[in-house]
């Protein structure tokens, strides 16, 4: 797979006709490495071209700087085909990127203010749990506030169902159960969510927002962040909902993402 | 704004965080330049970030070679921001293609098949009408039939109201009325489209492909190729659904989208 610089006829720049990934790594190890790769390689299977062989993307880890950092793998269709139609033959691109990292350490002691985004997320089956190019929408949902108070946006799909935050997936626990949006009709399904998926029994459910008045917590976690327990929901006009004082049941399963991803247990 | 090459950070190509046009030059002269660049701003407007200025793009058609050719812009939001987080004071890039093109001249006399998709469109209005970055859909769509003899695929909306086809707009006859699919919740607003609804009486509707078993005439179109009048309907398997003759009540609106592109009249 070519690894080089982007021509500009690269599908992946016309259409977002790819996807990424972005894998923590420490000391050149990858965390969630696995779950990474099968999403990545889910991605591009349903797209319809080939995921990059393994062999190539397992030397990338090891050439991160020392340290936390990001591997940010963005995997296009390459170029070619006439308009929308893919080429019968694709060569995919490679294009990896080296970032620097901390995660928002204070967020898992303190939790996070978190806001209903006005956004919905339009409902669309082929895409739903990938991490393709084409995330518009998270962009157009992020830029509804700039208040740094707030530290996520929660979104429904078009037809009111919770789904995601713009960049982190959402668990609750709701009668002492834990629940986490299906996602089968769209948003992302990040690999911590499938990790703690694989380890906790966790709902995945249809709810709308009315259901967190009926939760004892809520977290929003990434791969990279972890999990941030929310202690204060807004609405799209920045008016507080429900607030959660931060307590022992949330210390559990966040200390379950802090294993998973090689960060220090909360007391 | 820059006119560079693509860094690998370009929000363009990470998240389709911009819009395109691709205008029909001839001879050094736009076609439609004023719609282009009407839907260009309104797609960088919406998105929130500024259009490249008039004159920089002024200049650019006349770069063409002679005869006919399509000159592609990609605007992308540029660099920077946060994640999703656009930046508060983005630098746009420009990029700029100039590729061949020859109109598919005999689909004008003869007219083409066409098949309805199976994927069905998310609804978004936030993006509706936008020729964004965003097109995996339209790449989906577009690989649902590799039968030659097939020219396009209808899409609907996941409400099941017909929009367009992968790379065109939808117009028909019904009860000797023009209508055309409502465009406020998804899909492209094409620069051809703009242009007849301002020559014409054609009404924006909200339909389902049902709406098709009765209409007298059926076209799909764009700026690059004119208008193609539908001679055959397939469902998603590839069954014939439809039929219609090609008669004079075709080539009217077609003539009128002829003059408008600058190509030769039909008999």
């Amino acid at each position: 797979m070519n690894e080089a610089a982007l021509p500009p006829d690269d599908r992946g720049l016309a259409y977002g006709d790819g996807v990424f990934e972005t894998v923590l790594v420490r000391d050149g190890r990858p965390v969630l490495w696995e779950e990474h790769l099968a999403r990545l390689a889910r991605g591009c299977t349903q797209l319809g071209f080939s995921p990059p062989c393994r062999d190539e993307l397992d030397v990338l880890p090891g050439k991160a700087p020392q340290g936390l950092s990001v591997l940010k793998l963005i995997v296009t269709r390459g170029s070619g085909g006439r308009g929308y139609l893919a080429p019968a033959d694709p060569a995919p691109r490679l294009l990896v990127q080296h970032l620097p990292f901390a995660p928002a350490e204070t967020r898992w002691r303190e939790g996070v203010r978190v806001r209903l985004c006005a956004l919905q997320l339009g409902i669309q089956p082929l895409l739903a749990g990938l991490k393709h190019l084409n995330r518009l929408e998270n962009v157009l949902a992020r830029k509804e506030w700039s208040d740094a108070a707030v530290a996520e946006g929660l979104l429904c799909d078009s037809d009111g169902h919770l789904i995601e935050a713009t960049c982190m997936n959402l668990f609750w626990l709701r009668n002492g159960r834990l629940e986490t949006p299906k996602l089968d009709r769209c948003g992302v399904a990040g690999t911590l969510r499938q990790a703690l998926l694989a380890e906790h029994s966790i709902s995945e459910v249809e709810a709308g927002p009315s259901r967190l008045q009926e939760v004892e917590a809520l977290w929003l976690g990434n791969s990279l962040q972890g999990l941030w327990p929310v202690t204060r929901l807004d609405d799209s006009e920045g008016r507080a909902l429900i607030t959660w004082a931060i307590g022992e049941r949330h210390r559990r399963l966040q200390n379950d993402a802090q294993r998973l991803l090689g960060y220090p247990l909360l007391p």
